[in-house]
């Protein structure tokens, strides 16, 4: 008998293909972009598939949407996968490289609804992304009772180190207003230490 | 025409069974169980699959193995496929979890050839593991040019105040070694600025 899986299989939600089709295939202004963002991570909520996050890339220049990623702890029993790493791999399969900013690709973006923990954080640098783009902030996901992790405290300023431009606060209030919502219908607050913090 | 996929799907190599029916289904000491790990960081480098890094959970107690994850960033294109990521997928799929430190599960630990970089360390706190215990560290990483991104330095007693203990530098020299002995065959450092430090 295999000791182990041969292959993990990670399901993305079937209602994604439908959502992304109703807009356009380029976004132009940040603002839309991350509004298109705040509305997956409302639609994740309802799907139940994880926590109420959601995240894309975005080609910088033309805003040509690359790929979504949501939260999907729950549904595929992963603790990583947190919707910046669901977004890179679907935007490194598509593009067929692991890291986009590679030569002879144009500059890719993440555009996410919350600021990124500690994990992400990381994962952020080797995605190869050249700029970040972030909606409610770490008080807002820390107010609910997200633990974000060991993280830097001047995490904007070591991703700026390594090349990576930072704009936070976009649209902070719509996005912080989905956590607030998911807090308050009883949503799972699913940390490492469950049977501790939480 | 589907917008990107709908599943992502990562392969494991196919010498991992092989290598993991070579060993006791139990393995006792902590030593073991890095010699263990560090075996399948070489394996990994003459496979070609990424870099020179594996990493095992174990129940700690018994010392049970529950998964063996190695670097696939290569062979699967993914840049936060890290031998830690792997293992913690594998183990949480296994386990039917993605809090491997739940309630009614025995105490789990990982064994990495390598200290975390920056996002590994933020995915420890999320995956429940009790315990860390690494073989080479930073400084041997960074010397042959692998980034460790943007790290707190004082990792360790972060990961204590989450109740999860730390044991470095077993078996140092050994898992250094396979370190340097990739970088001197002209093994890939794959960092995310590519074009720029490397």
């Amino acid at each position: 008998m295999a000791f182990q899986q041969k292959v993990i299989e990670i399901q993305l939600p079937d209602w994604m293909d439908t959502f992304i089709n109703r807009y356009p295939s380029n976004i132009s202004s940040i603002e839309d972009r991350m509004s298109f963002v705040i509305e997956a991570s409302k639609i994740n909520v309802s799907n139940g598939a994880g926590g109420p996050f959601a995240a894309a890339i975005f080609e910088s220049d033309s805003g040509k949407l690359v790929s979504l990623g949501v939260n999907l702890v729950i549904s595929e029993g992963l603790s990583f996968l947190h919707a910046e790493l669901v977004a890179f791999a679907l935007a490194q399969k598509k593009v067929g490289a692991y890291d986009l900013g590679g030569e002879n690709l144009p500059a890719h973006e993440l555009v996410s609804s919350t600021e990124p923990c500690a994990m992400c954080l990381g994962a952020i640098v080797w995605s190869g992304v050249r700029r970040v783009i972030t909606g409610a902030n770490d008080y807002d996901a820390r107010k609910i009772g997200f633990d974000e992790g060991p993280k830097i405290i001047d995490w904007r300023s070591e991703l700026e180190k390594r090349g990576i431009s930072v704009i936070c606060d976009v649209k902070q209030q719509e996005a912080a207003k989905v956590l607030l919502d998911y807090f308050l219908q009883g949503g799972k607050i699913y940390n490492a230490r469950e049977s501790g913090e939480n």
